[in-house]
């Protein structure tokens, strides 16, 4: 099993026995590429991450920034590949980290933000209060899961990964990623848009699933100001939304959505 | 809000702005109700895991098992739970296990269970390969989709929570849980049925979302020969049954379903 080979390609196939209308048919199936990603400071490995191999920098950004690994897109220096999975995250001159400090409080995910937290105590990571603003149309927000849906190829061929992306407050898209991991997928997208403007300039994270605590989590940290998804919001996502001034959307399909939190930056007619 | 505050209902009433169909209404909508758990050795601790509450106990029990905490149902002594959504985990008379070793490598995760292997080589617990057997038709496996949905209450009101189901060879349902995490889900079934017999006496595990590495893996530990979700396989998913000799199912809905190794079990017309 390919453990130790990552591959470039978000699919791949392999043949399955499909039972489906009366018949059985041996067919080639395409299935979304789930490999570990390792993320080490010097020599020390501080996260393991469950991924699908592409925009493997961005990730490792990303996470390192949603984290608070690096606090700010300038301390982060080179993203080292070493293979099989492999990458040292090094930072800039002046910049000192304790490897040992992340490898025993942060300890890291595949498809959640908070594990590796030891205790609950440690569940928030510096998270931003959202600045006042912008205010978005309603016509936006019913358009973002048709602008994500044309950037996300590897939905239609496998059923099984998720999409995020960055959008501005006119609804253009910014930035699209998809991983088999909900918070890899938001984690590409925000280390591929970190680098224009940090908190990020872009107002809007959209994700193509449910919205979680550490989605909103990780939204805030980077500074988007509206959060929304395609399916449902959890309670305490709404609730952390709220308390940032953060506008949390959920079920944003089939020409409607929901407002959970912070309704006054949507312009509804 | 209620970081500190764990409730014991699923679901939680929230108010929200809801645009639909050229309406706008404020409705009371039903959350998910999402909050961490904290699992203590001793006074270290070890996980926090983003849960849904209730079964809590199951959860932990399973979560233990399934991380290699405890390597048998007998080795767990007394779960403790010490308010505010942490958990004291305490071993059988004679059963020695040190805290530290699983606060550094073993960190925890809501929704996957390789958050917190610290290196890619800790990525594998002690999975055991399946014995051969047992044979089930493909009328139980057709069955699954609705006698999850039955022992799923919270669904139908949130859209928003993953279930998980313990079946018999001849399609009895055993133990059923639902959580806001996919694996949190399994590892309350597992944790609710490992009293039972271990490794676990029941064949079928069943998921209502897609097949991970960490459900395979989780499945693995437990000892159940069949894994079967709703939706999507990942690539690693498939590979690691077909390691263990483990039977791996995806979409099995609509009256069909992809088999994507170990088909010999399924007994097809």
């Amino acid at each position: 099993m390919p453990l130790h080979l990552p591959m470039n390609d978000p699919v791949i196939g392999r043949q399955v026995v499909q039972r489906r209308g009366g018949l059985k048919a041996e067919v080639d199936d395409l299935l979304v590429v789930e490999e570990p990603l390792e993320i080490r400071l010097g020599d020390t490995a501080i996260a393991v991450i469950m991924r699908t191999p592409g925009d493997d920098d961005d990730l490792v950004r990303g996470f390192a920034l949603t984290e608070g690994i690096a606090l700010d897109p300038d301390e982060i220096g080179q993203i080292e590949n070493l293979g099989e999975g492999r990458y040292r995250l090094s930072f800039s001159e002046g910049v000192t980290v304790n490897a040992e400090q992340f490898r025993r409080n942060l300890y890291a995910t595949s498809s959640c933000g908070v594990c590796g937290k030891a205790s609950i105590d440690a569940v928030r990571i510096a998270a931003r209060t959202a600045t006042p603003g912008p205010i978005v149309s309603e016509a936006v927000i019913l358009r973002l899961p048709d602008s994500l849906a044309t950037a996300q190829p590897s939905f239609d061929l496998t059923g099984g990964i998720h999409g995020a992306a960055a959008f501005t407050a006119d609804g253009k898209l910014i930035a699209a990623a998809e991983d088999i991991g909900r918070h890899n997928s938001v984690d590409k997208v925000i280390g591929a848009i970190a680098g224009a403007g940090w908190p990020v300039i872009y107002p809007i994270l959209f994700v193509s699933g449910r919205v979680s605590f550490e989605i909103v989590q990780k939204a805030a940290v980077a500074g988007f100001a509206i959060v929304a998804g395609v399916s449902a919001m959890s309670s305490l996502a709404a609730d952390l939304a709220e308390e940032l001034g953060i506008t949390a959307l959920g079920f944003v399909r089939d020409g409607g959505f929901n407002v959970y939190t912070g309704a006054d930056r949507i312009a509804m007619h």
